[in-house]
């Protein structure tokens, strides 16, 4: 079924986007190599904009994208999607409420998740953004279902936008791309400076109803409503 | 109360500068995101410049800066003012000398905040800048007056001008912004170096002596005076 | 003998080729001053492009590229072969499969080295790269074949194209320079993971069987073709 | 007495000189802010050229530097010399064969100094550029000739061009200031390899023998000459 031109306008625009967030993951230098991607669901439809795989970060352009359904079956495209297709596709199939999803092999998230330990909740940082400890998912083979419904599996049961897969790194979601990309962002960020903490010493977590008074703040209050 | 021309001079050259000095929290790597900021009292007037709440670093202008009175209501700007306008309210209300604030999540200095644990005076350089040890503030929820509070009581009983906020991060001041700045910069520098420094042994502190002498050589010699 | 108008086309394409792949090394952080080097089989001859010695990164053009035989006898350039060219030149002529050559110090895979310890397979990407844990060669003198006989010697007994050298640093092979670059940055990037990893408690290494379906999956699906 | 047009000449081709390597210290990442400083002896002249005090290293142009006498008094110059020049000119007058000399507080070679503990000899590369490990200086105020005579008395008992000042950070020398800033960025990066080796075990030191061969190779044989 071919795309309607307002359609074809939305999967452009998330085209570009898509390919503009994955210089925020190098920029945050959560990636090497081709070793991450950045997705988006193409609102209203049963389709995603995804990384082509194994494609260098400095030739992603908006014509590298690649459009899938939401099994991963390419609709459009010169280059095969990203490897972690299934993964993304498993999570926009069981979470309606997510816009994006975001994957990378992040030192120090990845070092959580290789350890297979959920990164505790001892800072308001970690209160406002993943509202209590960043969970750890499943060891899931790559290739099919197993790393989504491990994805979903974990998310259902949390805050976090983000889950520390074990043995393998970080995939994070969001409302949309951009915010999936800032969950990614923020897990590094949080994993290293809990990794550094826990080096010489114990930090004591948060109370639970701090965590909720800063995460409920955080999630309403902040921001100027477009960077919520 | 309209400003005066002279003011609004003032007040536009302390945009152009707070904006620019957020330009040193991301080339120092002590912000990710939009988590941190800078603000400069409006000197002789109750207001102050401080970066809007949620605005990536890279759209900081001067255009995008806020002005508020001192207690953090909005004076001036197109934004809401940074989620720790309070904070930085306090101090330039309880603290007349202070004319910058800085507040970074920086990893090193929130890894020690998050132990709860001052960093030592090992170094000639924890000497010069800070005067003794780097001291830790209560843990404060964010939204009120409680970390400004914190900020304050801390730093009156010390000569440092930082103050690593428990669970939550460090908070620097300076007669002007970029000195608050420096201090930022320069407080992620030793949390990093003496934290390393302890991994594999205990570095034994300067004397008292030493470090009165150290300190008040490099507060009053040190520099081209415009850079002290 | 003269080279035939065909190989010095291969040749002039190696040396930009080359030249470029050290813009890798320093882009990924895994060398300083002169410290590390790429080089390229001649397919076809029994010649190698490889860097000058003890030239600046950022004065590496084409033109600085030097050509020596398998013996590491300097055949075309102004300057003298790499230190390290004898080590490339034993690769060569024991593992005719191998088309380029990459050594470093980076900090990570040198300080395994240091220590004398394989890197576990304890991540889907050192399966998937590596096929296993990443191996340790012997200590050896630099100068002669002894560093080239331990490189090949630990590579003959694994899947991997990396090998850590005692007390030296690592060396990675692959089909071509690009692809002994990527190992390089990978070997990097999953030393740094799993030494932090194993700072705060011991990571589970994978299962033998998982290991391999992931190795072969990745050797073979992976990618464009063209980046496998 | 004034200076003959020969040695203005000279003069001011050090001024270029040092100002451009300050931005090897800057790429690097071995300083912050303005703490960290290059200087060069003027051959055959007892003068020096030195960084000014103060000054932001994107300011330091060949204008700014600062000429000296080797007592560290002002010869020529718009600012006040660094406030580290007496070390220097220490060292310029007891060491004739010293030509540069760097200072920074780079992270993980001050971590050492924190401690007070030598830097072993457990990699090829420590042996090659420091013949032996890196030694360890005395605690010295600053301001007088307490730092200058530590550094020599420690130099003086060993091959290393650097030494690690306790509490305070690392000197380096060269015979030009270039190879003083090669050996500030080579104790930096074999005090993080080592650094991290040690975090994880004990790396066994090299032999004395081949300590001793693998020095005399790579201070006779290695580099282009120019570059040695």
């Amino acid at each position: 079924m071919p795309m309607s031109t307002a359609v074809l306008d939305t999967v452009a625009d998330l085209c570009r986007t898509v390919a503009a967030l994955h210089g925020e993951l190098t920029r945050n230098e959560l990636v090497i190599w081709t070793a991450g991607n950045v997705s988006a669901r193409v609102p209203g439809e049963d389709l995603m904009v995804i990384k082509p795989s194994g494609v260098s970060y400095d030739q992603l352009t908006e014509d590298t994208m690649v459009v899938t359904d939401l099994h991963g079956e390419l609709v459009h495209g010169r280059f095969a999607p990203s490897s972690d297709t299934a993964a993304h596709a498993y999570v926009y199939r069981h979470m309606p409420e997510v816009g994006g999803v975001v994957h990378t092999h992040s030192t120090f998230a990845t070092a959580w998740a290789a350890r297979g330990e959920p990164i505790p909740c001892v800072l308001t940082m970690i209160a406002d953004e993943f509202g209590g400890e960043v969970p750890v998912g499943p060891f899931a083979m790559i290739g099919d279902d197993s790393i989504g419904r491990g994805i979903v599996d974990t998310l259902r049961g949390s805050r976090s936008p983000a889950v520390l897969m074990r043995n393998h790194g970080p995939f994070t979601v969001g409302r949309d791309a951009r915010s999936a990309v800032k969950a990614a962002v923020m897990v590094e960020d949080v994993a290293r400076t809990v990794h550094i903490a826990r080096q010489l010493g114990t930090p004591e977590p948060l109370r639970q109803e701090d965590i909720d008074r800063l995460h409920d703040r955080y999630q309403n209050v902040y921001g100027q409503h477009q960077e919520r």
